[in-house]
């Protein structure tokens, strides 16, 4: 077949995004809580399928309420900050939420700004919105560098500034202090600040929300996902909390009906049982912090991490090291500056498979550090 | 608060999409199915959601194959066209398959066509990718005026030809003898058709789908819906068969995992149980031919349908009409051509609500047609 179809330039010849999906017995590699939800939550969201199933014949609530309502009493209690449902938003993933963001506030003409290394989904919704898109940089240490920040935010005066706080895939917060004043620099120029915090609930003892500085900046949009903390990767499920006018903007570009009966009542039943799916964060963190020792205690350089995941390095062909610890049945993820790899916090068990596979690898000459020391 | 979001100048001022969502005894309004999944399908949908809640925390599978699998086997059945399943998939929605392909195949600088009066959507798609709009025309009895169609596609050079068939909201379906010429056209001009075929199943004996041209046309595109006579406007669920280039091309603007794996899950249950959920369609259909029939009698023009809704009228004010029916607790739909109103197929006795309280609001004098005699 000669004919080729009308594909944009700027989209021929590229993959689509994904990280491999290879069925190995210890996957690391895209950030999930490896805790299942348990029989009582399943069954309570296969029940609330079923009661769903009998009007699915009729179209979903596109305003979802109730969803939104749980959602609302679910931050108050995580974060400790009051955000009333008709500020919360939702769509299929915290990625559909970005699409939304970027079609109301990006497009044509427009530029969105973020900090490399960061999510490398971000210059995709640009891409797909015709959003223009500027990366700046983080410091050596993965910190945020407010002064550059500015700097570029002076130059480009972007619509959109998208920040993942703890930043992905370096595990880095963003501290109030940088938040703060790019949300009141990015007003003055007319711009939104998104702070993508879809693993927040992982952060460290201490590490403040952007939730909180949501009331004084009518500008900031905090997101989050149930993907992660939450256990629910495979029912999609992101949502944002900002202020009425933002809200109201992204409900003239979303799709209607964009979020299905079935997934309403599944996020909504996963949210009364919030305690238990929650439960396991704290052991996360727990192995997300011996996982940072262990390997600073073999000599790894290791970013600081409030996420459930950890960036370490540096290799001199870190795709050989990768590969060795897939031949091993471990598949974490190669993503993040040059030199560096990222694994996820599994349980312990996974988390010690990785670490004998490691050493393994090591122990052949693959896995030597470039750099001895900790990274921060 | 006085600060405003960078919402886009084309968006400002924009209502959100959608029909109004009121509870009203006889609900005729968005061409739903009246008749709910069964209990035996119901249940295993809620079956299919538990097994499927039990590895919620991880990631669906981003090319959903099994889903895929069992809506090209449907098309089988249905059309008696055989597509590979690697030529189907399918979003949450027919609505974001269309936002795939103008993603896609439009965006700026690109201009898609469709004819009116046709699915009020159609723009707010184009709107959304930055897509250049035109509406074309349809002849006064809403057939498809080919050489008008032909000029226009020459002027404006689209990427993109959307076409429903049936059309919403008039009902008509497009003979292939129109069909075939414009994707030669079309490919001749790099661009694509996308058939809209979102109530194929509802089409009168004899009326062909344009599956049956798939195979001579890489550049067609038949998008389907599982929200009409399939009961599952609640799961949100839309597909389309097309050649592989055009498949692989919307891969790569497709939003990883896009399609939930609950949503997975319930598509492929629902699939199991077409026979019963497709057995109320030749009811509807039947129902549909009584409405029309009965509306001529009563002096209305209507439109010949293969859908499961009509389209009646002329009305000089057709908002009091609308209005008076509410009023009696039937919803119908404002849309269409000035004087005109739209009306989906219910069950029996919802149509007998329907004709009960026109006939009472004609007794006062409202729905009085401006025109006797039947449309076509």
């Amino acid at each position: 077949m000669s004919w080729l179809p009308p594909l944009r330039e700027e989209l021929r010849g590229i993959e689509p995004y994904g990280a491999p999906q290879l069925d190995v017995p210890v996957q690391l590699n895209v950030n999930e809580n490896p805790y299942p939800p348990d029989a009582d939550c399943a069954a309570d969201i296969a029940g609330a399928v079923l009661a769903a199933a009998t009007t699915l014949n009729r179209y979903p609530d596109r305003e979802f309420r109730a969803l939104r309502q749980g959602l609302s009493e679910y931050l108050a209690v995580e974060s400790g900050v009051a955000v009333p449902w008709q500020q919360v938003w939702a769509a299929n993933g915290s990625n559909e939420v970005m699409l939304q963001l970027l079609q109301a506030f990006g497009g044509p003409g427009r530029t969105a700004v973020s900090f490399a290394p960061t999510y490398s989904m971000y210059p995709e919704y640009a891409r797909d919105t015709a959003t223009g898109w500027v990366a700046g940089r983080r410091r050596e240490d993965f910190g945020f560098d407010l002064e550059h920040a500015e700097a570029l935010l002076g130059e480009h005066r972007p619509s959109v500034v998208l920040l993942p706080s703890p930043n992905n895939p370096t595990g880095t917060a963003l501290p109030p202090e940088v938040v703060a004043p790019l949300c009141a620099m990015a007003a003055a120029m007319g711009g939104v600040v998104v702070i993508d915090e879809a693993y927040a609930e992982f952060r460290r003892d201490g590490v403040p929300s952007a939730l909180e500085l949501l009331a004084e900046h009518p500008n900031l949009v905090v997101t989050r996902t149930m993907s992660k903390a939450f256990a629910l990767a495979g029912a999609r499920l992101g949502y944002l909390a900002a202020s009425q006018p933002i809200v109201d903007a992204i409900r003239v570009v979303r799709l209607p009906y964009h979020l299905s009966a079935v997934t309403q009542a599944v996020a909504s039943a996963a949210l009364r049982h919030a305690p238990s799916l929650l439960g396991k964060v704290a052991e996360l963190r727990a192995e997300r912090d011996r996982c940072v020792e262990l390997l600073r205690g073999a000599g790894y350089a290791v970013a600081d991490s409030d996420a459930n995941f950890v960036l370490f390095g540096r290799f001199a062909d870190r795709h050989a090291v990768w590969q060795g610890l897939l031949n091993r049945g471990v598949l974490i993820r190669e993503t993040g500056p040059d030199g560096w790899l990222r694994v996820s916090v599994g349980t312990a068990s996974e988390m010690a498979a990785f670490s004998t596979a490691l050493a393994d690898i090591r122990d052949n000459g693959v896995a030597t550090p470039l750099l001895e020391g900790s990274q921060s």
